[in-house]
């Protein structure tokens, strides 16, 4: 039984990164860039105008003829006099010898010239040619989360595609004799199946769209058989139920049996402790206690960092969240404690119904609270910390 | 101009909610539950060991003979007498005259009979019939938002379709002569157009995965032509650009002479200030600032919630952070300020490069930090207010 931060540990050591491919930007929101990207250009491409109003080339004079206009997405270099300023917009082009724009608010204008009230300082309103980033520079760093600002930001520096972290390919193993498909009869003794719905749902949040789903009886040939043929083709396997100490429980004499390392079983916390962890090459295997709230407890503190490893993220874990605690905790397990939570901008509380086989509070709830194995108490008003879940 | 809460109270007290419809639990993640879900069965529907162990009915007898076993998915209701015990795995059938499962760490077991050692309390570690549900119960109200947790609830109750807020359908219009499309030849004058790539991957982390792209040139007639059709088949419209004073944006008069009612139009705030806020019969219009960071801060700050609360969301606003500022802010605009920030689990740092046509910083930022027009300072220590930004 090992402690829940070296389990953490042990994940993070043996999440490889995937390979790589090259994306269209258009698709590559929730990919991680797998190399550092280069501006083709320099943003903005030439000088641009930050306001609507009159684009001059700055004196003491407050009187200029207007003697033409720059709308966004000319180009109409005009030769500026002294005396001349010309109409322009905002994102339009600044012509060469001009250098300042005053706002249109603080001018009096007739159709052929204008007096300018409030004169703005020299270079005001104009953004410079590559202001926001020169040609050649680094965009973004390798490691990079694409997210809808990062697709902006690349599409409007004219890069249509980009070298991302290729998704792992995940698939869920089902084992039990007691479960049944969701919309079939209930037999007696057995329970509907519904780790699978939850874990693949979990897994589309954080950015794996296809997962495969099998289902095996719990006997150890059948175990095996199915883990040989998916250990080859995955890079994440989830293995939900049969690995508690149970006579019945199979999994991990499978896993074993197919030359898949381990690297722990068992981890000081509750609910989730029984838990398997291990690699074959670079295919991870979690093997999650078959109950509920236990599988998905591990999937928000095990599967999901190590899933984001493989993605290529800086940061696979999420940023955690400091709250006043609502009522009094308990601690006498000796373990760390995850507990389903709600958080407001103030506040947690503990949610009633902490069990394992619980599902129905961590659908209203949305953090766990950890209760680190060494504290046995928590006091109502003492700052605790919650990870968020989705 | 009004200011920046009545514009979130004007867009919360426009934006109905969708019609609904019959979807298969398995793809449910995301949407919000448009009725009640009533469980129709117990949960657990019989009474099932907690533990993996022994059966029995509790006395003060410490011996009983193993007489049979009761696997997951068995249904073996023997009748036990008082000095018989059957061996048993979490999740399994309780036959109906025990009353109590011992772990099997606390019992010597040979083949045919155990010793108990620490006797448990009576009724141990058996979960009652319908302990976490009982038949008939609400198992979400409705406006539930679904994730794995509840689509795993649903699914163990043996629950496959339930009742949902339809998606909305969204178009973008990219109004802006001096755009050209990335991958194409960026002539003089012109920009690569990126607000509908951001957009579109903003809608999508709000769970809204189709939407369709228009673009029109500058001029009234194309805009309030293209406008017209797109007013008929949408749920929401996004349109970028055209919305600033400018002699050459169209696009509030191509709205209003379509016959949108306009609800707002210019923000107190920076930047993002000039943006439109209408609707036609059901169908919301936002006419965004051309300005990337703008557009993208008005999506999260508007655009977001409106959408969120068609979807049937109950809490449309993500939850708000609040920490220490690491340094001064001024605020002499009498607006208020939507800084891209980045913050920890401890404080938060204002990102350089806060103009409105830079997104490099919004693509670093994950949040914003709120200035209220009536703050002239922020002093480094303070707390503050930030909105999280995926």
């Amino acid at each position: 039984m090992i402690k829940v931060e070296d389990a953490i540990a042990i994940i993070e050591a043996n999440s490889n990164k995937m390979s790589t491919k090259l994306i269209s930007v258009s698709k590559a929101l929730g990919y991680v860039l797998a190399e550092k990207v280069i501006s083709p250009i320099d943003m903005p491409p030439f000088r641009q105008s930050a306001m609507d109003g009159y684009a001059f080339t700055h004196s003491i004079k407050h009187q200029y003829d207007i003697v033409g206009t720059s709308q966004a997405g000319d180009h109409s270099n005009v030769k500026l006099k002294a005396n001349e300023a010309i109409r322009i917009f905002t994102g339009a082009f600044v012509p060469d010898n001009a250098d300042t724009v005053v706002m249109q608010e603080h001018v009096m204008a007739n159709k052929n010239s204008i007096l300018i009230a409030t004169m703005p300082e020299k270079h005001s309103n104009v953004r410079p040619k590559g202001e926001q980033i020169a040609k050649d520079a680094v965009v973004f760093e390798a490691n990079t989360l694409i997210t809808p600002a990062a697709i902006g930001f690349l599409a409007c520096l004219g890069i249509t595609e980009v070298e991302v972290y290729k998704k792992p390919k995940v698939a869920i193993l089902v084992t039990g004799n007691e479960l049944v498909q969701p919309g079939k009869n209930l037999k007696k003794g057995k329970i509907f199946e519904s780790n699978s719905f939850m874990l693949e749902a979990a897994l589309e949040t954080i950015g794996i769209k296809k997962t495969k789903v099998y289902r095996v009886k719990d006997n150890l040939k059948a175990t095996k058989n199915a883990l040989k043929s998916i250990l080859k083709k995955y890079d994440v396997v989830l293995i939900s139920g049969g690995i508690s100490v149970g006579d019945y429980d199979f999994v991990k004499e499978a896993l074993l049996q197919n030359g898949v390392q381990e690297l722990f079983y068992k981890i000081n916390q509750r609910p989730g402790k029984p838990m398997f962890f291990g690699s074959k090459k670079e295919t991870l295997v979690f093997a999650l206690p078959g109950n509920p709230a236990s599988s998905l407890t591990n999937f928000y503190i095990y599967v999901s960092p190590a899933i984001k490893n493989k993605l290529g993220f800086s940061e696979i874990h999420k940023t955690k969240v400091v709250r006043k605690l609502n009522s009094d905790i308990k601690n006498n397990t000796g373990k760390t404690l995850f507990l389903k939570a709600k958080y407001d901008e103030t506040k947690v509380t503990v949610l009633d119904g902490q069990s394992s086989a619980m599902l129905n509070t961590f659908a209203v709830a949305n953090s766990l609270l950890i209760v680190p194995e060494d504290i046995q108490e928590y006091k109502k008003g003492q700052l605790v910390t919650l990870l968020p879940i989705d």
